[in-house]
């Protein structure tokens, strides 16, 4: 059992559920625990919520407090990491919270934090799909699409802290209204709420599809990634022809970043990356080759799928932990 | 007159004209020639005339050849600064032209080939707008739409050298099509070609207009900055519809650039922003606010015409040379 304060605990708080993991210097995950996000709580509440996720997980790994050298956490927004503070989490309800130094109160132990997408990235940097890359960007896509880049090895913040914003570039300028209140962002065009939104369209206007049964037969109101993964295995045609749709415009958007940034490599994460993989990242690589302008060497720029699934944030997490802190 | 080896000859090479400056240890323009670039020719012929050219700024600096350190060069299209070749420039007609050595062959110094739109980005960061910037994008819009990008003071050329094509973002799926092949890219949106296409388009359809008289005027079959500014100036209704027009999608362009990378600066060059300066710049960048994700600290993020006009690329190949070959 270790006992030199060499553990840290990742924390993936997303805005439906929240996940820590103690991590050891080898990537071993020895204990975990996981709960959904009460995300109408208020921000008081809710830390006390991670504090309590954090010590369950530290209970299962079956080791001491006294081993735990920090507390590492990606939060769903605008992050601070300097401050510890999230700026504006929407999914949260969150305004200018100071997680950071709010949770080191409680636990004892340093807490660092940082944006959820980027902690994604950093995790598959070091450990998943993107390693030995330098240049890399991460598009996670999942209710809407975020991402992330690291430069030269090292999490590229941006002036303001606001880098990696891709789900809000623009690929059709007067497409359909984004949640962030302005029109045409790849978030609009192809994140599972836009699918889900196209594919409730399309069933209303009389077309034959089955994910409404398979959202009824599974008990969900929203069209998740195991929905759009099985109503594809069955052949759905309007589940098909959105997400071929929704591939078309990632691809757009792949081309648009290697265009602007000709990065080495490029992982796509989130929850149907996880489940469909190569089924996937296939066909957005094929329309992204085709919007390079430069042709020579495309297919040296790698378009991958993630490789850490669910982990990617707890792990990053600590990754970026261990190099903040020194190690 | 200097005798020491510390002068560099700064070339700017475009598909329409070139230009060579000799240029002292504080950017002092000693001397320089023009000419119109005869794309026409073959490389080696193209070759012998920019030496040529070279070696008329140098005599009407009236100093030395032993006092050139050497020549730097900004060429239009993908280069390979290490090898110092011309990969591809569409402009020219070439295809992996050894301009470096060839050049070096002739004229007996150190020879340096970069991107012009790279060097034009360098300029802005060392001697103009973008000075005490670390972070900074340039977008040159002429009769194309030309990028660079500086991080951390460097320049970023990317994992192939083909970083900084903004021009072929796409902003508009199916919108127009564009010179490279693809539809909907900010240059078949923003650039003066797409412009005059609009304005002609226009005016074959009825609308009443100036523009074309001003061309016959001056004696001009292409809608030069110096004709849309004219045009703008007589309150051509038809050439303010297409500005305006170009203006929106460059802020969406902008906007795309910041909500990606957040940089601190944005350097917009080129013809048109040299010749109308704030004019150009501030409907761009008040549609560029509005399309930030992130709206706090937004005007923390400079969006400035260039200040160096026509001598942004000349001097900023010789503010790279410098760099390069350690001064």
């Amino acid at each position: 059992m270790p006992n030199r304060k060499d553990l840290i605990v990742g924390v993936d708080l997303g805005g439906t559920s929240m996940r820590a993991m103690v991590v050891d210097t080898s990537y071993q995950i020895l204990g975990e625990d996981k709960r959904r996000t009460q995300a109408k709580d208020r921000p008081r509440k809710l830390i006390e919520e991670i504090a309590d996720l954090i010590e369950e997980a530290v209970d299962k790994a079956e080791v001491k407090w006294s081993a735990i050298r920090a507390v590492s956490i990606g939060a769903p927004g605008s992050v601070d990491p300097v401050q510890g503070v999230v700026r504006h989490a929407p999914n949260l309800g969150w305004h200018d919270v100071r997680l950071g130094s709010k949770l080191k109160e409680i636990l004892g132990v340093p807490v660092l934090v940082e944006n959820d997408v980027n902690v994604g990235v950093v995790g598959e940097h070091a450990l998943g799909a993107a390693q030995g890359a330098h240049d890399v960007v991460g598009i996670f896509v999942g209710t809407g699409i975020g991402g992330g880049i690291m430069f030269h090895d090292e999490l590229y913040d941006g002036t303001r802290g606001a880098a990696g914003e891709l789900g809000h570039m623009v690929l059709q300028v007067d497409g359909p209204k984004c949640g962030c209140g302005r029109r045409g962002c790849a978030e609009a065009l192809a994140s599972r709420t836009a699918m889900e939104r196209d594919v409730r369209a399309a069933i209303k206007k009389g077309r034959k599809s089955i994910v409404l049964d398979i959202m009824k037969e599974r008990d969900q109101d929203r069209m998740t990634s195991r929905i759009i993964q099985l109503a594809l295995r069955r052949r759905d045609p309007v589940m098909r022809q959105m997400m071929e749709r929704a591939q078309y415009y990632l691809g757009i958007l792949v081309a648009n970043v290697v265009n602007l940034l000709d990065p080495e490599c490029i992982v796509i994460g989130g929850g149907i990356a996880d489940r469909m993989h190569e089924d996937f990242v296939k066909p957005i690589r094929e329309v992204a080759w085709r919007h390079y302008l430069q042709q020579r060497d495309a297919q040296r720029i790698k378009i991958l799928a993630g490789q850490l699934g669910d982990n990617a944030g707890g792990l990053g997490a600590v990754v970026l932990a261990r190099h903040r802190l020194g190690s």
